[in-house]
């Protein structure tokens, strides 16, 4: 047992204590680092560089972009975050939803896969970038926590389906077309006769092989005893293992030529060259909503990951320095040939399993990365779209969950309401329309709530000094006054409805004297509600009733205080708390 | 001294007494209307159309139309709020500041005064009429209070100023033209010598006799010991007499032949003529805005002026059946060639101050324009369009408050800012823009206020059950435990922010093995929060630390009891109170 001092703040405390580490956190990792972590790092950076590698050019296919584009942002994009970022597990670089995103706010604009189409994507990382970095440098990485769980929830599952449904083209072989998803469905199906049987067939292969992986090795391998660290290596290894196969069976029946099967193309050799985005105001414009909604939906899930990968050992992330160090790992793959990037979620928790204790795994990734660009790229020559296109349909079936809305549903059909408006309008609407469609709907259901307080008239509990609401408990009441406790705090949008309550109340029983409001729960005021208030004394004492307050908080006593209501109302109706009111009202001893 | 049943909401009870009366409130006054009442209901619709003659004409010519609109506009729509509406007090008819939104919605659209523009301004009337009627049928009254105080108060000031120097152009005898107040101001300057002595005369004898009438003769009147009835009426009748005397001497000296003074012209006679608003989806998109803006505006301050006249006579007023009456008295603008309505707050507290009692008050002053418009047009042909700039330059400078925004500031500096955005928004960005810029700042800041929660570590006060701020109390605390209440209701917006919070507190000090978290200021939680909790039971166990919750409230336990949170905590985590919690961890007995 100890008396207390004030606790220190933790964030003032962890400010004060690391200064420029605050802003350079790799100053606290690198330099002092353990060699003890060296061949754990070492093992993590490896295995989910073979996770990354299937998985970026499949991502970049996905954003209608070369393969390589996709290795290129997971060279200098991953180094930068290392240095920069505050999680030592989140693995960054190209990711599914952030693709899609990619791919339809620039397929718009341009052709996919065009010149053009890749300046826009860097101008893309950029705008996200500078947006990213600035939110994280103004400290204001609070603003991104308007996007709700049952909208991101919503908003991700409606995205899983788009993105299969898009991967479909690859699948069968024939061009599909179609900006929402029912399009895309419609002319999948109209299009069936054309399917290519060999496409479908490598496409088909590959989905079995990785959920075999995924669904039967995974617990074939537990059972068999081997060690937690073997079974991620083994089953992380899944989609290059399918690849691989995807490239010899090509190779070896040369079913480029003799099926009509599409590869990837040649993927030239070397590192990320660099690239300038030229910056233009109409088209800064015209990718304003996607990088909004890239920066809205990628940060969440990152700092989401971050975070929770971080409390398992007891760290704490600092979400405004991962805005920073995602903004500049965007800026690194604007100015390095990438596009957008973020944490990831599997892939991260892959990196974690496989044992990541800092940024050095991350550093040996991106090493890793860069290797297969500077000596092996010739090997993908043979690789299918649709093998590619089958590690992305495996990957994000995961995201669709639709237990979900029916667990919001239990607990809260506001929210309910918000997930079906945000799935509805990402399907319908498009998936950026639908991401802010989402995030109105959870906000003005927030402000309706608020704006609709509860309101109790309490009485006295038996002889104790505790007042309850009368319509839950047996309680004391007199005639001549009234108690009220509101249940949220006092603010433009609610202030009348509160007033015109009182109003009723008073106009409903004419023998009411006295009206105590009970402030317990209000935890601030605004200047409407001041107002109002102030019109409620005037108003009620023309009614002939007299208004009195009872257990107003400190920080609300400062406003009205600053404020000419005391001197209206008479401070001596103002009181300690409700039992203080009745009994300067003498009604209790 | 009584024991209470549960009082019935009076909201219920007034609906369950009425029944259909609530949907027409003129079956409850006049089936039943008092003799006693008549001579005051007489006097004060008298009064009120004395008022309301020269006003609707003014008007009228501030919105850009020819004076009879004005007149039109204070028949039918009078007759139907009486009906419908549920004060006898309130003023319906034209009213400044919708007149501006008018003019600056239409104005855009088509020539002042032309066919088209009338036309429009009849679509408007029709558009504001459902929108309102919808609002109120529909029970959403509540979403008008999202125009906060400060916004209001900031928008009043500044169109206030955008319509005084509107009415330049009257009162100087040159077209000004000039969207924005500061091209208005820089136009008057610049055309200083176009000036028409006559006219400028005529204006400032008119500002000057208001002026006379309402600083001078009011005190003089009452210093007389005149009854505050006829000061009232004298002191109403100030526009009235300040229009004849500007028609006598305009019509003595021929000033619209010998001095170029503009007169409103020739008023055809006979009753507001049927109209049919030509409905067509373009326009109508065009409309939204100025339509909206107007039903804000105008609602909020009609409802507040009938409110605060009917609390004096310890009566009450039902928003919702107000805007269905103002949502009908639009309609009936638009099918009697008139023009957007709404109660105007001089006017009805002059109409509450002569007597008025019930809406038979609003029946006669409609019946006393019906007969100007019958039998007195011809009277008007020499009225000068500077007489009438007069009456609403002086009407309007009472509007223009700026003493208001240092009252705000002392109180709320938040609040102030959102006054600064909108003032400025308003004569930078015009009226409309203004008003929802305002909208926009405050929602934004009462959003960013509630994301960042007030949260404190607290201790036992002395060998109390209390438990009390760390940072301002002397208090006890233990080294394996953190209290900590959150004074905010939890939803998506802030729940992060708490877990983040609670994660780095965990972090700076690892002797902790408990957490409890207070709920007495946690009004309700959202399926966001309930979320983040889940992972936070999760995240903490990871880290050894256990979480509690203490004093939660009981719709917010319903919630919990919903999901599989308890389940995954543990009920025996759960304590009634703070003190149950340190006693289940054995610290107090």
């Amino acid at each position: 047992m100890a008396t207390s001092a004030p606790i220190e703040h933790p964030a003032a405390r962890r400010a004060a204590a690391t200064g420029l580490r605050r802003y350079l956190p790799f100053l606290g990792w690198l330099g002092h680092y353990r060699r003890a972590d060296l061949p754990s790092d070492m093992v993590a950076g490896i295995v989910t560089a073979i996770m990354l590698i299937p998985q970026s050019m499949a991502y970049a296919q996905l954003a209608g972009l070369p393969p390589q584009i996709g290795l290129y942002a997971s060279v200098v994009p991953l180094i930068i975050y290392a240095l920069l970022g505050t999680s030592g597990q989140l693995s960054v670089g190209p990711v599914a939803i952030t693709s899609l995103l990619v791919f339809s706010g620039v397929s718009a604009l341009a052709e996919a896969g065009s010149p053009r189409y890749i300046q826009l994507v860097l101008l893309l990382a950029l705008i996200v970038g500078v947006m990213k970095l600035g939110l994280g440098l103004l400290r204001l990485g609070a603003m991104l926590n308007f996007i709700s769980h049952p909208v991101l929830a919503a908003f991700t599952s409606a995205s899983a389906l788009i993105i299969a449904a898009g991967q479909l083209k690859y699948m069968l072989g024939y061009p599909i077309g179609g900006e929402h998803l029912y399009e895309t469905l419609a002319r999948a199906v109209a299009g069936l006769r054309q399917t290519n049987p060999a496409t479908l067939a490598l496409g088909g292969a590959s989905i079995a092989l990785l959920l075999f992986f995924r669904k039967g090795l995974r617990p074939l391998l537990r059972r068999a005893g081997l060690p937690p660290l073997a079974v991620t290596l083994i089953v992380s290894g899944a989609p290059l293992v399918t690849v691989i196969a995807g490239i010899l069976v090509t190779w070896a029946w040369r079913l480029d030529q003799r099926a009509g099967v599409a590869g990837v193309g040649s993927i030239p050799s070397g590192l990320s060259p660099l690239s300038i985005p030229a910056v233009n105001s109409g088209d800064v414009q015209a990718l304003l909503p996607a990088a909004l909604a890239i920066v809205l939906v990628s940060v969440v899930e990152s700092i989401a990951v971050a975070k929770a990968l971080a409390s398992k050992r007891r760290q704490a992330i600092d979400p405004d320095q991962e805005l920073v160090a995602l903004g500049a790992a965007n800026l690194a793959a604007s100015f390095f040939s990438g596009y957008p990037v973020t944490g990831g979620f599997a892939r991260s928790v892959v990196n974690d399993q496989a044992g990541a204790v800092t940024g050095l795994a991350s550093l040996i990734t991106a090493g890793a990365i860069a290797l297969i660009l500077l000596f092996f790229t010739p090997l993908f020559f043979f690789l299918p779209q649709a093998v590619l296109a089958a590690t992305v349909i495996v990957a994000v079936f995961g995201l669709v969950d639709l237990r979900e809305p029916r667990r919001i549903w239990r607990t809260n059909r506001g929210d309910a309401v918000t997930w079906a408006i945000t799935f509805a309008a990402v399907l319908l609407l498009g998936i950026e329309a639908g991401i802010f469609a989402g995030v109105g709907t959870s906000l003005a259901i927030y402000l309706w709530r608020t704006s609709r307080p509860h309101i109790a008239v309490v009485g006295r509990l038996g002889e104790s000094e505790i007042y309850r609401n009368v319509e839950r408990y047996q309680v004391q009441t007199w005639p001549d006054v009234v108690a009220m406790r509101v249940d949220e705090s006092l603010y433009f949008a609610n202030t009348r409805y509160l007033e015109e309550a009182i109003l009723k109340l008073v106009a409903a029983r004419p023998e009411v004297k006295h009206l105590v409001l009970i402030g317990t729960a209000i935890n601030f005021i605004d200047s409407s509600a001041l107002h109002t208030l102030e019109h409620l004394v005037d108003e009620l004492h023309d009614a002939g009733v007299q208004l009195h307050l009872a257990a107003i908080k400190g920080p609300v006593m400062d406003r009205l205080a600053h404020s000419d209501f005391i001197a209206r109302l008479g401070a001596e109706h103002i009181h300690l708390s409700t039992h203080d009111a009745m009994r300067a009202l003498g009604h209790v001893t």
